[in-house]
């Protein structure tokens, strides 16, 4: 079989980093299939990275090892992390980069420096650190000898919708590239709120525009602001036919609201 | 063996859009090798998509899989759809994106929900359906399982060249990273219209520029347009050392035409 | 085993060349695995290709295969090249994008065409000579089967630095995504010039910027030019938390010197 490695960087992919990181990988584990998740995160942008990871890793198969370098302190104090769950094992620095997989895991400080490339830079961890530590991984190298114990990884505080009588809030955490803007209200929590019929849902986005939800995109209104439950089951802005970032200045971080009577 | 999967889509690659349906993709078919043909399709540009894919499949071995997903109906009545031609499989929505393949072909509307990703989310097909489908076509599913026969899938009409007795005409249907300008008109019927002597051939551009075909990019001139026939088999415009489309405002749509008396 | 085969080139991934060289490939070499180590080359800069390759391919397993195509001469009389050297093979264009390659090497013209695809188009030697040569070599073809032994390929005049008794010379010879810009000083040539302790190097750009030489990325001033040594062991210029080329102007070409005398 073949064992599977995604890679999520902010490296882009102008430059050979990502290149080089696959070849690290061939060089240890030649049967690996490596995917790349993307290398467009904002640089230095760990959040970004993390609701990324959060939304896309459950689609691949167990064992995936998911291999993340967003990494601005990099040839300094933070640690090299392996992290275990049921189904994945998650490689790169502890700063926080795998906060949503932080629940019925085990860890690891990476500080077998067996397993580097040698000299280890200060500048490419991808490449000296994590990428041999990924393919040793999915070489089958047990877990517990990649280093020592860590109990308490790095977390980051996620943000999170709040719930009160009156108002469910949550913020703008993701834009993708067509310029749709994903929330964390989930359609679950939504639910729970309201109640099953979305029809009538209002969204209220930074105390000023009122946004109809509907079902799909087709039905949004054209050259204006709809929403709908997309595909990483959220509440989703976007304008049909066009870019709800660009043309609506709605950013990460906006605020949207949905008012328990929906009159 | 290893199946061959291509990958066609409009979701840019700053998202975690496509590395979510590889995902999906190995996890049901772990031997597939997928290929990334392109991801930057205009968004929603069906067209671009069809010249795309219809200049490219052909140098894939036999049995590839190609999946595309440019699909502003998604969520909609818009039909999922697999074709089956000699060599090929198409797997996308049935919006005309495979209009350049319906010649000797089998179909079939994606009506089995069995191999569908749950729950199908109104806005991603793209991992809901078409990856889950591709991989089990890679497997070896049998193509008439997947659903219902569909006669007639829906086209696209793509531009044609026309001919007269004075003149061939002609648009530019697809422009490159570099700027050059792919025409619909192929070598064979420019040769069939003047002859295989295509040494004098003048090439004129929207009724107003004159541009001379040459054999190969070094010999055109430096900072003008000049024409050949490139890789696709088309007349391309270019620029020698230079951007054709943004220095001379030649676009996609542009008119071009050549005259039966070549002086 | 699975051959590996590296793609470099200047096509950009927007357009699906990329893709159909995947395709032909595959068709030839089934097993082979296709990294792809950039396709951002500037269009037609040679030297950035090869200073790209430079500092990538040792990272890549023995009998690698790299392919490289950035062919300002296509279609005309450049030559069409193979390289073996003890570790590699090299597939290109003879336009000295190997340079820094050619130690102990053996290289044929490939002139032999029953490999080619055929017809040979003026355009795209990419798809109908190289990466079909590069399959054939990932089969395990006899390298000499490809055609004339060449014994002197094109190379180009990579900037080296210079030294003298009061200033060691160099220039910036690449600009990554994050801005970063990477010299021709390597930390070897830097300590033989100034001996092991690099505390307090200071690099003059320009003549006019005096920027200290420090560790690592996060101990550099914010919103300043700082110094390291990279992860390709050579002279960098930074800027902590910002893009040191697009805020300070500094670009590839740009001069640096250090003197012997640190005060």
């Amino acid at each position: 079989m073949r064992p599977v490695i995604t890679l999520t960087t902010d490296f882009g992919i102008d430059d050979p980093f990502v290149g080089i990181m696959k070849g690290v990988i061939l060089g240890i584990s030649p049967k690996a299939e490596i995917v790349d998740l993307t290398h467009s995160i904002e640089p230095q942008n760990i959040f970004q990275a993390a609701y990324a990871l959060k939304e896309s890793v459950s689609y691949f198969p167990s064992h995936t090892v998911h291999l993340a370098v967003v990494d601005p302190g990099v040839g300094g104090k933070r640690k090299g992390l392996a992290i275990k769950t049921n189904k994945y094992f998650f490689i790169g620095p502890d700063n926080g980069i795998f906060s949503p997989f932080l629940e019925n895991f085990q860890a690891v400080e990476l500080t077998n420096q067996e397993v580097f490339l040698k000299p280890v830079s200060a500048t490419f961890h991808g490449r000296d650190i994590f990428a041999p530590v990924a393919a040793w991984i999915a070489n089958g190298k047990p877990f517990e000898k990649l280093g020592e114990i860590l109990k308490k990884p790095m977390t980051l505080v996620l943000s999170e919708p709040k719930v009160d009588n009156q108002r469910l809030k949550g913020e703008i955490i993701y834009c993708d590239r067509f310029g749709n803007l994903t929330s964390n209200i989930s359609k679950d929590l939504l639910s729970k709120y309201i109640g099953n019929n979305l029809e009538n849902v209002k969204i209220h986005l930074n105390d000023k525009t009122t946004i109809p939800l509907v079902s799909h995109y087709e039905i949004g209104v054209k050259n204006s602001l709809s929403a709908l439950i997309n595909s990483w089951g959220k509440i989703e802005i976007f304008c049909n036919k066009g870019n709800a970032s660009e043309t609506f200045k709605v950013l990460v971080g906006d605020q949207i609201e949905i008012k328990r009577d929906l009159t």
